[in-house]
């Protein structure tokens, strides 16, 4: 229950008695919260094709249908991430002439967020999905974060041309062919580097690329966790002052965790409210599994700016725009 | 001129005059080193086929020429990778059956190393090649690195056997028919985890993923640095204490340097004797293009190893024994 801005109204979908003693549980007492029933949930470990088939009337497809009847403007998920992909282009279905679906996840390593796309919906790209997601993507890092002209992108092995595998290559060709300001290949390198504010990859290797990060990032906190640790053993055991050595090792330490607390939010995309699965007749935004209250209040609110700057509108129109690409190629 | 060891007897191969004046500078006069000439150079930006073509005698080439000739027993080259590839798979030639050669990078993020291949060399793999680089790495690993049953794990999109795109459904299936531990998908969060002593992708995805390693990594020193920095600077204005605040913030600012140091090394892959090229007939190491004169004499180093070792002889039994398996796809 972590929005409680009076303008907006909040359905809740899940087992009625477990999402009403959770709403106990907050002290809630408000009337923008309306509980909804549904008979199943996915689990994350669900294959998620057959989940939907086995699951009938599970909490993400009760949510996703709420939108589709209007009722709802956007649905936020931190479940399963399959699933959510499979409900959204089935029961929200895909903007006209859009191909595939698209998790888009927003980094801000550096002053800029950086935008990648797809994160793995789709792992069996072909060069039009790509310069589609290159699309939409561009028109979200500028319609929802403010990022004028985005630079875009194109993940690959070498910035030549003529680098990467058949996917890429073709991918270059279709991009360089559109009016978006297509800043070419790059490499893994430039990730993180804010070269880029959009970088366009097939979802296999885009959801490894995010998992990669997690894991390294996570790894290097660890392991300066522990060296901040032992330098402060290190100076305490060196520290032959006269006052006592446990206060300023103490302030030293205390300073360092806050620090390093503001470091894993840099690297942390939960923090920016959940990735949107763009393409999908709908606003549907997936936070991470294991986002917390603020995690996923920010997944709310970036699904309601979403609606609000009718994003969808905006994508429909450009997809058309550069829809007449794929013929000259 | 990183090698002073006795019993190595090295060949420097370059531009002549180049390399004798770096000898006189570093003031060496020892006679295990010996001078070989090459007419060209191929530069880090050189396309690779290209610059073989135009560029006859360079010094890779030269290097590689020595190994097949027998009067070198391995090449190592901080030089363009692609055209250390192309010369290495061209003039060295593959071992029998080999169908690829594989760039096989090793990590120490924890207290096991962590081999990855292939980080490149090969951008539009099979299955049958992700399976030849399996057997190769694993052999690696326990011949050189010393790890007992090394397990191998695919990198994937998610655990389970289905997930993926075709090429990973495809090589998961291959590598179950095996007898190596194979301890089936992995996905990316699990790469610096230490769970499995093998990495395999193909190397699109690896490359992707070792430089976006690299980029976090340093993008989260930097981080780091000024964590530290601005706690100590917090600290110092904090500290209202009798004694100089100077001292000990000098001593933790000191001791953090040092942590930082050791931790920059840990996700540092020059660290660990440079990427052996696998599957070819010689031994052959690819050392980092920034590789300083420590990188340089561990890549030696593992270059001597693995000749001592005659790690081609076991590959190439190996690869005979699980030979017969394509045939059963």
């Amino acid at each position: 229950v972590a929005q409680r801005h009076a303008d907006v109204r909040l359905f809740l979908v899940g087992r009625e008695e477990a999402v009403r003693s959770e709403l106990q549980v907050a002290g809630w007492a408000g009337d923008n919260i309306e509980v909804v029933a549904a008979e199943a949930v996915i689990d994350m470990g669900d294959s998620p094709i057959d989940a939907l088939r086995r699951k009938k009337g599970s909490s993400i497809e009760v949510a996703a249908r709420l939108v589709k009847s209007g009722r709802a403007d956007a649905v936020v998920s931190a479940g399963n991430t399959g699933a959510c992909v499979a409900v959204g282009t089935l029961c929200l279905g895909l903007l006209p002439e859009v191909r595939r679906a698209g998790i888009a996840v927003t980094f801000q390593p550096g002053p800029r967020p950086v935008v990648v796309i797809d994160v793995g919906a789709n792992v069996a790209c072909k060069a039009e999905h790509l310069l589609q997601y290159g699309i939409m993507a561009s028109l979200y890092a500028r319609e929802v974060l403010g990022v004028e002209s985005p630079r875009v992108g194109l993940l690959n092995v070498g910035e030549e041309s003529e680098k990467g595998n058949s996917l890429a290559k073709m991918t270059n060709t279709l991009f360089q062919r559109t009016a978006l300001n297509f800043a070419g290949n790059i490499e893994g390198v430039d990730v993180f580097s804010g070269d880029c504010d959009v970088i366009v990859c097939d979802g296999f290797v885009g959801n490894i690329v995010l998992k990669v990060s997690e894991g390294l990032a996570e790894r290097m906190v660890d392991l300066f966790q522990t060296a901040v640790e032992q330098a402060i053993k290190g100076l305490a055991r060196k520290l032959a002052s006269p006052a006592s050595p446990e206060e300023p090792d103490g302030r030293v330490g205390g300073l360092l965790r806050d620090s390093l607390g503001g470091l894993r939010e840099k690297i942390d995309y939960s923090e920016y409210g959940g990735a949107p699965l763009l393409g999908v007749n709908g606003v549907m935004i997936i936070a991470h599994g294991r986002s917390d209250s603020k995690a996923i209040a920010n997944a709310i609110r970036a699904a309601w700016r979403m609606s609000e700057l009718n994003l969808n509108r905006h994508i429909a129109e450009e997809i058309r725009a550069f829809s007449g690409l794929k013929e000259t190629i």
